[in-house]
């Protein structure tokens, strides 16, 4: 079955494929890694609060038979990558062991081992897919040999750093920018369950899922006034399940305190609101009930129709339809910027026409 | 000297009035808190950065010949209070026993001594003053005595409870939001020196300036999801120098969540954004470089011309003046709301025409 397809092509920035359980990555890992996955040493990443949803953290129809939603290639083909007939489909995975808060040697061998498993059971199983090389950044030097590892894998597009409590911009992790920089990665950047807002996690599910936006602005910030945008100036981001609407806000913000403050930082030689318009896309999902006025309003304030990329958010409860979550009364043009050409424009997928 | 006057009259919701030095609360304090000042055994907040501004935190021409920017009410009233012919100036403070981490009956003792220096060196001086009543929520039940102490004074309008890392939904602070509903007072909310992102202070001051606006969206997260709109019906809200351009984001993004996940606050009756839009008022300054065409559709995407306050942050650097942070090509009527008529309603400084 097809839904009714846009007349160009589809890219959705972020899909989370899932394992059944740990123990898949146990035929990846040397000791001793192995056997502490292989005993339930350590039993994975669990949040702290509980699901309210009906499929709790996932729509209730992406169960499959056996494991968790997103870990059946054939019910993802038929729920999303056929359903939608999605070109481009980037995987960019949900396990992330960069929010391990110990043990950095283990979250290092767990993303080389993540990696290795994603290219055998999903990017070697369908020549669309695309992946994301997982990393652990609380080890910069072990995420390098990392990317060093598949940057030359051609279904990987980019280096995941997930938003944790890791304020990226430090220079402590800059060694992984370059690696990313020299081989042409992009850096995106996903929450994870352990983000936080100003005021910590909050009490309530609701709560936390409403502050998810203020780790993205300060990640951007960070990067911004740490010169990232500077040194690396070939380097790009895309920003995932973050939101899109606070964007007039931070850049108009931002252009008023770098007037006033840029002493501060004389390393930053652009306006920030320039770098950020220029080097960063955001995915689209979870979008708001924007009328196509506001969508265009947004775009206006932001100075560019060139930094949204179309984002489902499959297998999760909040996913965004590919049939609905863009207004139809956009302007084509603008439907095939958000669905396909800013993504393209990024990852470079296929030539420009 | 005047500045060409508005054709209606101006409130400044958010003035900074200091002491000399701290030693000005010793005639205020009973021991054993007033020796504890008067021999320096603590010193007063600093906060854990360097202002990169000529004049440090404040304007350069708004230091007096003795104590910091704010202390001399001469000089006040030359350049702001008079100058601009402020109707109604709302002084707002900036010594917060609030943030205060340790010591809650010193930090009460001295909100109580602060209030009372307030009363005698600045609101009995000059009629048109109003004054905030300052409390250490970090002790409830001493905050709500001083509530009860200073409620019925005629120029105080609101209860400050500053932003630093408390959530002030939490439960925990409720019998301060139900004395001030008692007494008709306003809840005002402003950062101070401690406020954090999600990310934490960040490497900067430019950074930690940008993050500010989190801790106000992270509060009204707080307030909303807890229940205070429901619980406090006739408790009113004025939130200073976070701004408001992200203002659409929240409310948007508030809609959709509660529409998904409010079974998890089942409490809260109404679409937060109503909430949000009916009971919140938010000073403008530090604006943003925003053409009146934005200004109006900002306020259109907040589904509301009625919840945006003047302030000018007098004497701190990145002062608004009157005169240049509203377009003077917004509607007059939309000016008249922004100067008077929003804060009146809030206030209710003069009956309704």
């Amino acid at each position: 079955m097809h839904l009714s397809p846009e007349p160009f092509s589809i890219i959705d920035t972020d899909i989370h494929e899932a394992f059944t359980s740990l123990q898949d990555l146990v035929p990846y890992l040397q000791e001793p890694w192995k056997g502490l996955i292989a005993r339930e040493a350590w039993r994975g990443f669990a949040q702290p609060f509980a699901y309210w949803s009906t499929g709790g953290l996932s729509r209730a129809d992406a169960k499959p038979e056996k494991g968790p939603a997103g870990s059946d290639y054939a019910l993802m083909s038929k729920q999303l990558l056929d359903l939608y007939d999605i070109t481009y489909p980037i995987l960019t995975g949900y396990f992330y062991p960069a929010a391990m808060q110990m043990q950095f040697e283990f979250a290092a061998a767990l993303a080389c081992a993540y990696n290795d498993w994603l290219i055998e059971h999903w990017l070697d199983r369908d020549p669309r897919l695309r992946g994301s090389i997982h990393v652990a950044p609380q080890d910069p030097q072990a995420a390098v040999r990392e990317i060093e590892r598949l940057a030359e894998h051609p279904q990987m597009i980019q280096v995941m750093l997930p938003i944790a409590q890791r304020a990226y911009g430090d220079p402590f992790y800059h060694p992984i920018f370059e690696a990313a920089q020299r081989h042409h990665l992009v850096i995106a950047m996903h929450h994870t369950i352990f983000v936080q807002g100003a005021l910590g996690m909050g009490r309530y599910y609701i709560e936390r899922h409403m502050i998810i936006p203020q780790s993205f602005m300060s990640e951007l910030i960070s990067l911004v006034v740490n010169g990232v945008f500077d040194l690396f100036p070939d380097l790009h981001f895309a920003l995932l399940e973050g939101g899109f609407s606070w964007l007039p806000h931070l850049m108009w913000r931002f252009e008023r305190e770098y007037k006033s403050l840029h002493q501060e930082i004389p390393w930053v030689k652009r306006n920030p609101a320039q770098h950020i318009r220029e080097r960063v896309k955001f995915s689209t999902q979870p979008t708001e009930d924007l009328s196509a006025q506001n969508w265009l309003r947004l775009m206006d304030m932001m100075g560019s129709d060139q930094m949204l990329m179309f984002a489902s958010d499959y297998p999760h409860f909040d996913f965004d339809s590919p049939q609905e979550s863009i207004p139809h009364d956009l302007p084509e043009r603008v439907r095939q910027r958000i669905f396909f050409e800013n993504a393209n424009d990024l990852y470079h997928f296929e030539q420009v026409r």
